[in-house]
């Protein structure tokens, strides 16, 4: 499902092509986050329309349940049911469970877990996650797995590990004797993990390429770590990743972070930080980040930038802006959280272009710096 | 600014024009409520390419507090403040003063009251509302009153009313000796007051026309007296305006509140109820209103209705639009803010074809009891 088309000579980023049923994925990519079937604050035509999303996320956690399998299954699944004809990934739902649920019990058979809605009793295991996502029909499904806290110790990342590894074979065994449920394709990804120690993740890395997954996802990054320690980690999975497989780093991050990842040879990111930053008033633009409640705002009677092509930054005001966000208007929801998603595909964009034209290595870091000031 | 173009033989239903230099309005015209310049959920260019709106409300009270009259005057008016080419109409800050703030104290002078935000004192007086809403810029201004409530006594509804005439006199004054700030025309609209009182109200409804206003409002309905009195009160207050002028009801209301007071001569409206009840779940339809969140809309995987034009009816399935409700999902208060706005633009549309052909008298009243009924 995955072409290569470009690696850049001094950095490892990558130009690619993912290919599903519902369409292909030109990576590097970002995919917004779209957590109970919807992009919050941001409707279908307008993630194809303005933000030019290829690919959007759901949580499979969240839809097990609410809306539940049974309606999403008679709406005729995810795509169905939420009116979005493109790619869909769906995460397995185990993050969730350890960072949302209570009293979850982890057992070699699964995760049990009490709901954070209604406290009823769950459990999902590497096979019903699978079920889960045939059920919810997505292109692109994840294999169960753990996500240990940071810090950890090496005894607990270790034996976390090797759950995590026994759970991939047996979701692996579970997709490879099921079939898709609408009549297109669905792939599946491994998770590596081995919290941040170098020689867990080396071992993981080379665990789950060996099942032959699809695709290869690095998780347990982006959960307190410096940053530093997440770009070596990544550097150091991508180099145990077969360069023929997607790798995706999973929830990370703000858009420096993208720009260090995909140099160390990342294809696909997902994160809610475009998206809940923007209700919060952390606007993203090309020299930097702005948060938009700041009083510096409230009379500054031009649009911010002319030249970017959101609505928040050529047609309104940012006086107007700021008056929205103070007074908590919807509508500025709905602006800024478009806005934010169009600046990171905008910027995927300019990292492909420039991974075409082999400037993408003299450029990424000190762009990185700029995103990452705060104006 | 008005022309009238047609009244029915059978009721008062009328068609017309009103004219602004921001363009033209068809009577009868529903006009969304934009309390602190957005109405509330919908972006500006959804407003005209799917509501289809011709002019849009905003109130004074909520912007002279927020973000206040320096913001907006150094913006250029609230038109470029909020980036809304149309028409703006604007009230008076009246009605609020009297149902939001506290310690309001009525004099001849005006109305002193402190601000439901942070407790400051403030005055409005019938020359300084024509002052700021000079600043604001609106395309129609209205003149300061008070709005008594529901039920009043006589006494005291004599005396406001005698309060709502000098004030009337006095807002009407300040406006002809002032002049617009940004270079397009400014109307002023009077306001009938009076209370539950048939003599009151026709005293008012001649007082106020002798003044000459632009347009004549009729205020002081819709605040709780039986629906049958005020759609009596409303044909007994447009029996003494001259036809030649614009009227308006304030804060009405219902789809069949609408048809029954466009049959008694009414040629404008506001009211929040479309867009309040829509973040509530209530949506209206050609057969009725219903709530979405309600349980049987739970498993319902067909659109609502595909003939009708907007994205909750004719694109998503019921079960996805009740999911987002149940979850409070902030896309679902955009979608539905939009449907029934556009329900209520679109009714406009349909009351004016009927008018125009002369079978609005025969169809009116079936269609507001349909509209009324609850599926």
């Amino acid at each position: 499902m995955f072409e290569l088309h470009k690696t850049a000579e001094t950095t490892k980023a990558r130009l690619g092509v993912l290919t599903t049923d519902h369409g292909k994925i030109e990576t590097p990519i970002f995919m917004p986050v779209g957590t109970l079937g919807t992009v919050k604050s941001v409707k279908q035509d307008e993630l194809i329309s303005k933000v030019k999303a290829q690919i959007i996320l759901g949580n499979t956690y969240h839809l097990y349940l609410r809306p539940g399998c049974e309606i999403i299954e008679n709406a005729g699944g995810l795509h169905s049911f939420i009116d979005w004809e493109q790619p869909i990934l769906t995460d397995s739902g185990g993050y969730q469970v350890f960072s949302l649920s209570d009293n979850r019990v982890l057992t070699e058979e699964g995760a049990e877990f009490k709901s954070h809605i209604d406290g009823s009793k769950h459990l999902f295991t590497p096979e019903n996650v699978v079920e889960t996502q045939r059920i919810l029909g997505s292109d692109i499904m994840m294999v169960l797995d753990e996500c240990p806290p940071y810090p950890s110790s090496y005894e607990y990342a270790k034996e976390s590990m090797e759950l995590t590894h026994q759970w991939a074979k047996r979701g692996r065994k579970a997709f490879l004797e099921t079939e898709p449920k609408y009549g297109h394709k669905q792939a599946q990804f491994g998770i590596i993990q081995g919290s941040t120690y170098e020689d867990l993740r080396k071992e993981s890395a080379q665990f789950i390429t060996e099942q032959d997954f699809d695709g290869v996802a690095i998780g347990g990054l982006s959960v307190g770590e410096p940053t530093k320690e997440m770009y070596d980690l990544t550097n150091l999975n991508t180099e145990y990743i077969p360069k023929e497989k997607p790798r995706y780093l999973m929830g990370v991050g703000t858009p420096a972070n993208l720009l260090h990842s995909i140099a160390r040879g990342i294809d696909m990111f997902d994160c809610v930080m475009p998206t809940r930053n923007a209700r919060n008033g952390q606007l993203f633009t090309l020299n930097g980040y702005i948060n938009i409640r700041n009083a510096k705002w409230k009379n500054h009677q031009k649009p911010l930038d002319p030249n970017f092509p959101t609505d928040i930054c050529s047609k309104y005001k940012m006086s107007y802006i700021h008056h929205l966000f103070r007074n908590k208007e919807l509508l500025v929801l709905q602006l800024s959280s478009l806005h934010n998603l169009t600046f990171y595909l905008w910027l995927m964009d300019q990292v492909k272009e420039r991974i075409a034209n082999g400037t993408f290595h003299s450029w990424y870091k000190g762009k990185a710096e700029v995103l990452d000031t705060k104006i």
